[in-house]
């Protein structure tokens, strides 16, 4: 079997890498919209360094702090008008998953007026090539710094969907965990456990080999360990920061290569329709996806359980963090959930041990 | 302190790579000149993989196969021509180091008739993009599948160089080590040798750190433990092939984040003046080398040693590979070698724990 790995995003990692890594950013242009959320960005430090790194290398910059969570197509669309409006040359992402997923969408509606918004799923057929994206995280979960993948959410239907390929990666990712610091606790376990969700489900695929299995075995011992100090001091220590983000980038080069398993689109399911946060939604599916590991591909299972603890504990320690309050899913709601995967089931259910079935699927969905 | 890691080349790993995964050649062009050394391309079986690969995709190629061990620039300047007059739209470049680190230049010399050979040096000012380049490796060895590197040699001076920069990349790399099962044993250990330097010498620099590191740390004890297995059998088993092939391509992404340090340089002066080949040629100063380490990085020594045995031991294992028959450097030929460094010395003596003066360098010609 052979196995693909690419990751062609320009990584500076460590403290004060964006100000003390600036010049990279002039290579992408003399002019940016920088894209964030409401108050992250600002909250985390990362716009303060933003700024003082495109001053430093007289870079012009423009403002759109409209992404919410789990941003919507039309939020990206009328950012990418004022990207073009504005004459930015590249975007700079700044914040978690939504504004750096958002990012990414932002550069190709920027260079594609042509194109509806709803057509980015069709991107592959001749867009015009987006403008570059430099990304600087401030939570420790997404990974989006370095993947090519961009999660958005249908303003209509209200579903979430990812649009992907070699012209979502970003160019340059700032990998500094100080700007995960000031992450309020509950953010800061949903996207921890975003993260572990990521290192696991990559793991148990059969793409994880070589240089992406080294991530995965990097990771998960140390995200799990970081998982299981918070849930026993009911607060994060900060020493426990850098691990936690560092883990987030190797997780997300994990599902770079390996993409995400079930739980992922189940717990799309679950944020959709009851606001649970996109980390905490999927960790909600843990303990199903590891008990179909440990029947379906039991020789890697008996690996995550030397990297991280016996398999009651680690789901313990898992929905000890998982607060589902105000979920209720029926089996009839579970089946107008589950109808989305009535004509094929997604990759994610394919690439999971054992595979899924809708039917399964639905079963899941009952809580 | 802050690191960066950049690994762009798109990399196929496993066997059948080149066949099973032919559709990435044709996004590179319809058309290509394929760069070999006499006979290693031929005889490991990648030459026929690659023209059945290029004829399922239908892409039209000729053939370049003049290149010796250690590329002249003559040699890269004279295919540069011909892919330029046969039209070639991308390198494909088969074999060890040599092959491979002149298909990187002979894509910079199709598309710039107007440099002189020699102005490859400073190919930042100004020159036309190269051609896209693919590499198919059958040494375990160089690494040049995943360097940002090329080393050439001067036709009048006789001298080593590298030529560097984000352009020296391969787009593509196919990483199948059963190219490597014909190799004979003296290439085999040579190459080796050459692997095993470039996860040491890396993994002292102050750069190694984080992916990095963790490349470093996954190939120092795979390289080491072939490497001494090798030494008490005196054959290679072909149960290593496969862990030597992929050792050696974590070592290339160790040293092209980290550079090499001072025994690449003074290994050299082996190869230009004795024709000692470069793995054994660099490894001819891992004792010097280790000894600085020992002294001025104690804590990383430590885990060196954790990694692979006890000092004496490795040295050992080395030096019974490294034939040096032939040899001989007086103190005064080592003033005259040592000239070259006499304005400035490289930054892999820089990069060396302790650094490495001129005068040091001299003294451990001496042999």
């Amino acid at each position: 079997m052979t196995y693909d790995v690419f990751m062609p995003v320009h990584c500076v990692y460590g403290h004060n890498a964006v100000t003390e890594k600036s010049a990279l950013l002039s290579a992408l242009g003399s002019k940016c919209l920088i894209v964030t959320g409401k108050s992250g960005a600002k909250k985390s430090g990362a716009l303060a360094d933003a700024i003082e790194a495109l001053n430093k290398e007289n870079i012009g910059y423009a403002v759109y702090d409209g992404i919410g969570e789990n941003p919507l197509i039309s939020s990206c669309w009328e950012a990418g008008r004022k990207a073009a409006e504005t004459g930015a040359e590249f975007i700079l992402g700044i914040g978690g998953g939504s504004a750096q997923d958002a990012s990414k969408a932002i550069a190709f509606y920027a260079t594609n007026p042509a194109f509806a918004p709803a057509d980015i799923y069709g991107k592959d057929k001749g867009c015009i090539p987006p403008l570059p994206v430099a990304l600087i995280g401030t939570t420790a979960g997404t990974g989006s710094e370095v993947t090519a993948v961009s999660v958005l959410t249908n303003d209509e239907t209200g579903i979430k969907k990812s649009v992907k390929g070699p012209d979502c990666y970003a160019r340059i990712a700032y990998c500094d965990p100080k700007y995960t610091y000031s992450l309020p606790y509950k953010a800061t376990v949903s996207t921890a456990l975003d993260a572990f969700a990521h290192a696991y489900e990559g793991f148990f695929t059969q793409k994880c080999e070589g240089v992406v299995r080294l991530f995965a075995e990097k990771c998960i011992p140390d995200l799990y360990a970081c998982l299981k100090q918070i849930s026993k001091d009911k607060s994060v220590d900060p020493s426990l920061r850098d691990s936690l983000y560092y883990g987030s980038i190797y997780a997300g080069l994990v599902i770079n290569t390996c993409g995400t398993a079930f739980p992922h689109p189940l717990g799309y399911v679950l944020t959709e329709n009851f606001g649970i946060p996109h980390g905490m939604a999927c960790a909600a599916f843990a303990g199903h996806f590891l008990d179909r590991c440990r029947i379906f591909s039991p020789e890697k299972f008996s690996e995550f359980i030397r990297m991280t603890d016996d398999s009651d504990m680690v789901k313990e320690v898992i929905s000890d963090l998982v607060n589902l309050e105000g979920v209720s899913i029926s089996p009839e709601d579970a089946r107008i959930y589950s109808a989305r995967w009535e004509k094929a089931v997604p990759k994610n259910f394919i690439s999971s041990p054992g595979s899924l079935t809708r039917e399964e699927a639905e079963s899941f969905l009952v809580i």
